[in-house]
């Protein structure tokens, strides 16, 4: 139980691994229930189990305003039971069949996932199904339970110099967008968040037709077929799924900055995030030859940014960059270093921006092109290795407004990205006024 | 027909004038109709004319979610017309009978007035009653007022680099209230907004018992309230009020910056602004504290910014300091100073820091607080002696949470304010981490 947030360049990382897949070797099927319920079949035959995956499109950027939190708290609220299943039996008959569960929540989706044995997926739909229309809520299980997510809150972003950091830099890349609203939600709304908060946004977004089922392992779509129409196929949609409407961003123009004195932190860091379209708005080349930038740029140590900030200049412990679309609205690029000890945060900026400018006015080289463009491949390897993973990338596609093609394309499609195509990212992607530069010092803060 | 922006330090130098007065000498009365429409008369007899305003308990801060500029469009539309008075005819009526009429809508309220020879009152009260719910909106004179809305938007807004940075700065200072909402909207939510939109919007906001009437003027109480009672007194509130509920913003902990570079500016600005409580907050001697703090620290040429850093070090062409705390949820006190040519923002910046240490560090002078206050009280007589900013101070103050006493004890307030207060005020009022810093050059934008 879990929520994602678009944060700092360590857990990015992370997120980024879960980006889109090429995967022309997977026998993917793909089939609607008469309910409107999206079901994909990903076989995967090395293992005797099977990972179950319900996807919702909504997140925490449908929250209705004054709300902020919801998604992830109702996220939270749906292990509590039904009157078939009460009292959390969610997780104990998993357990007790020897599976694992668990769920995430992040602006756009949220999704509950179950690995287990392949005999028992049947199980497994009929719990998942079970919950998405008789969740019971009360006074008595909601009301704990909001106290965990306060404390999940504290946790990771009250007692976390970075995660606050983060919040700020969200709150100022997004002027109007619900993306500069945190998944876990402002402290001050989600004390005030109700079961009957919970139960309308259940009721307005937990349907089989805003959900999308998703199941990896060792069956074939028939078998996933004939067990989704016993379990999933009898549920009725109650209400029309609603229109993912968000504000629209007033066009950029201006360089923002977010300076952040904690003296909890334990070193400096430095970043910068420039806003791009998502993934959906860009053709797969063009989001690629993006992905292939931020990979030039500043993934790994023999990226540009580790090159020159780390190795030549010996000013930063570490520098880097990532590139995330994988969002319904809004994309991003960005850039980090930490400052070596006794170097000054400045320095370390000019020292990004000059690579940066280096880059955007000469370009890239066919032979940087070729060795991030064989990185990306072996990471995307590496990602469809895991069962897990595998099913995760569909899952994110597709509730993202991207296709199971872009999915299936991918190897293809960046294979097809040319050096020009790179630099003409490079020229397009930062936009000083599209940009947020965050600061995070060890120091009491300046009252 | 205008919105009111918390804005440029020029713009809201005048909005300043007309905060809380002090108004010992007014024999003020205040009674409620039976359908909770309140009435304030301020009498001021000097000429045979009257001053009647509507203000509406709702503004910019009140729209849904989506619907950013409603408040203020709404505001346009409603000289739209009436079945008994269609077509434009309200203000040609007020013009044929020698008055004129207007209206505002800020973030907190919204307001229409008009000024008449005192034989028009019950006639401008048959107008306003009117169209408190008798509004006809249609989309042939809906659509080409919301290009009006668009047009003024394009002119005040994107036409205008300090416009568009003070949009900037709102967003950056608020991460969850709708303050960071721009009172006109964002283009893209104000070219969606429709005739429905401000049917709802007014349904649900124009009721008697949200609005109240104030009427400054050669009147006596009896005559308003029998003028009052025959047109606003049949009106029956159709809902009951909604609560002004807005999100609360998380505790502030950042130092944020706003740089734009804009060709069309004519020469570079430099503003800072602190997010500090509303004046309904704060006792009224700690708000009227502030208010000194502001006067002393850039109010007019003998103040610490002017003499600093444009007389004595001659390195800005003017320089100066706010506080506007009249809002329903959050105030805040600013700083800026315009450099001279050839002089580096950074300088300026510097040299304003280097003014607020040492008055923070070391104090005002009893001099300095005396100068302040005889200034503020007689920028306040001179305020008082309009009859419609005397009835717009009281409008202000009763639609943001303050009240009449707040307002008719100003002066004997005012006089209590010590040194130690302003001092307190000084040590409080610049916290760094609830500051967001603007920049404006003049120069094209870097890509």
């Amino acid at each position: 139980m879990a929520f994602l947030k678009r944060v700092l360049p360590v857990v990015l990382a992370l997120i980024l691994a879960a980006g889109p897949v090429r995967a022309l070797d997977i026998d993917l099927s793909t089939f609607t229930l008469d309910n409107g319920m999206q079901v994909v079949v990903i076989p995967d035959r090395r293992a005797p189990v099977v990972t179950h995956m319900v996807w919702y499109k909504v997140g925490a950027a449908d929250e209705p305003e004054g709300k902020a939190g919801i998604a992830h708290f109702l996220e939270h609220l749906m292990f509590k039971g039904t009157p078939r299943y009460p009292d959390g039996a969610f997780s104990r008959i998993i357990r007790a069949n020897g599976g694992n569960d668990n769920a995430f929540t992040s602006q756009d989706y949220t999704a509950y996932f179950q690995r287990v044995m392949k005999d028992r997926l049947g199980l497994v739909m009929e719990l998942e199904a079970d919950r998405m229309h008789n969740l019971v809520l009360t006074d008595e299980n909601v009301l704990p339970e909001r106290a965990v997510v306060q404390e999940e809150r504290r946790e990771r972003i009250e007692n976390e110099p970075g995660g606050l950091l983060a919040e700020q830099l969200d709150a100022a890349l997004f002027l109007a967008h619900p993306y500069g609203k945190p998944v876990i939600g402002w402290m001050s709304e989600v004390a005030e968040l109700t079961r009957e908060d919970a139960l309308d946004f259940y009721a307005r977004h937990y349907e089989p037709a805003n959900a999308i089922l998703i199941v990896a392992g060792d069956v074939t779509p028939e078998e996933v077929r004939t067990l989704a129409e016993r379990h999933y196929g009898p549920l009725k949609n109650r209400r029309p799924v609603a229109e993912r409407r968000r504000a629209v961003e007033p066009p950029p123009n201006a360089e923002r900055r977010v300076l952040m004195r904690d003296a909890r932190a334990s070193s400096p860091t430095w970043q910068r995030q420039y806003l791009t379209p998502a993934a959906r708005q860009l053709p797969q080349r063009e989001e690629l030859a993006m992905s292939l930038l931020a990979d030039i740029l500043g993934g790994g140590n023999q990226s540009r940014l580790y090159q020159t900030l780390t190795v030549e200049k010996k000013i930063a412990a570490h520098a880097g960059a990532w590139f995330d679309a994988d969002m319904l609205d809004y994309g991003n690029i960005g850039v980090y270093a930490a400052p070596n000890g006794g170097v000054a945060v400045e320095e370390v900026e000019k020292g990004v921006d000059a690579v940066l400018a280096e880059l955007v006015a000469n370009g890239a080289t066919q032979e940087e092109l070729d060795r991030s463009r064989n990185s990306l491949i072996a990471g995307e390897t590496y990602l469809l290795d895991s069962q897990e993973s595998l099913a995760r990338v569909f899952g994110v596609a597709l509730t993202t407004g991207q296709t199971i093609e872009d999915v299936m394309n991918w190897e293809r499609d960046i294979a097809q990205v040319t050096l020009e195509d790179v630099n003409k990212a490079a020229r397009t992607a930062f936009d000083a006024r599209a940009s947020v530069t965050g600061i995070l010092l060890p120091e009491a803060a300046i009252q």
